[in-house]
């Protein structure tokens, strides 16, 4: 029986981009776990209220239930130790740092740029609550948000030097071999790359480079993603 | 035979501030290993040029040489397999992520705070050659680096959401024991903590409150550290 992953989708339910939906997309991927992907919108919230909670990613593994991407993380490594996402306990406690940086720079550093487009690509039912939620947050219009970001792409871009710091040692954020933390942070890049034409990456960038070569990873599953 | 540190000092030989140095006494610490520590000063590139470069920490260990605290570790962990600083080569490979975000966002964010306070510690001999470099890297005087420091440090403050983020889930970066990425960061903020009396963490914050728990660690080799 496949796991069942519930899954934030555009207008047309093929274009997925949610960051969190993402790396649980790739974990899922690198333990080669066969999955059957429910295409959710954020006005679904009772298709999903069976996990006792209101946000994507979920999973649904026979008779067990977790939500939050780092959970379920976590739960695929307990139950399928190989390959490994975190080559053990202190593997995972140091990819937790990833994912609050992550979650603390990225994310919200990337808001920034799409946030109007993606009203543009989200479901027509979800645009009267993205908005309103999303400017509540910003205070401010999704346009305004996203104005200017021509002019601000520079002091992004400037905060992946991390990133290009580990790339001119390994591979991969994991090493030698991909880890949780190359789908933390690709998966969070897949957001941008589905819901925006933004090139909020330069081509040039080792970062652009490293996120090229995870999407040709698990078959081509982030190179054959449907783009909104 | 001790292994043998050369180790950034101040004008007091007992003030030792680099958190480059700090790393490398944590780790050496956590292998518990005996250590014979040579107070080195800017000027002493002499005193290093057998390690065939001009940086501290250096160690000396029988006839083996290694620069770079980095590199040091990742030869510590390999000399001295118990206990642990990285779990495994995939706990390694996400350790050098905390040390790259450590190097480009911590280092060049604590200078601005601290600069001018180090002119006052370091050996008379080094501060011709502190200021002439620090200002050509910064582009203003040390003071003018420095200014206004009071009204930044809440900007500064908010760069640490990662780690607050992480010690909301567990007590150490590595996990449930410290690990060389718990070492990473202390060592880094023991170069403010010797250097200068600025308040550059609120007392409340949780890194604050985790940064006094490794100060404690190793017989108290953090909090038994000299201040200037």
């Amino acid at each position: 029986m496949s796991i069942v992953l519930y899954d934030l989708a555009g207008a047309d339910p093929d274009v997925r981009f949610s960051p969190y939906c993402w790396r649980t997309r790739f974990a899922l991927a690198h333990k080669g776990l066969p999955v059957e992907s429910v295409p959710w919108r954020f006005s679904d919230g009772a298709a999903i209220a069976f996990s006792g909670q209101g946000k994507v990613p979920v999973i649904q593994d026979e008779g067990t239930i977790v939500s939050d991407s780092w959970a379920i993380a976590t739960y695929l490594e307990e139950q399928v130790p190989a390959p490994t996402l975190f080559g053990g306990g202190t593997g995972r406690a140091h990819a937790l740092f990833v994912n609050a940086w992550a979650d603390a720079v990225l994310v919200g550093g990337i808001a920034r740029f799409i946030v109007r487009d993606m009203l543009d690509i989200i479901d027509p039912g979800d645009r009267d609550y993205f908005r309103s939620s999303r400017e509540a947050r910003f205070g401010a219009t999704l346009e305004a948000v996203q104005a200017g970001r021509g002019d601000r792409v520079t002091a992004f871009r400037a905060l992946l030097l991390p990133i290009r710091l580990v790339l001119r040692k390994q591979a991969w954020l994991g090493g030698a071999a991909p880890s949780y933390a190359d789908h933390i942070v690709a998966g969070t890049l897949m957001w941008p790359y589905c819901a925006s034409r933004f090139e909020l990456l330069e081509q040039s960038d080792p970062v652009s480079q490293w996120h090229g070569r995870i999407l040709d990873l698990y078959g081509g599953l982030g190179r054959s993603a449907k783009r909104g």
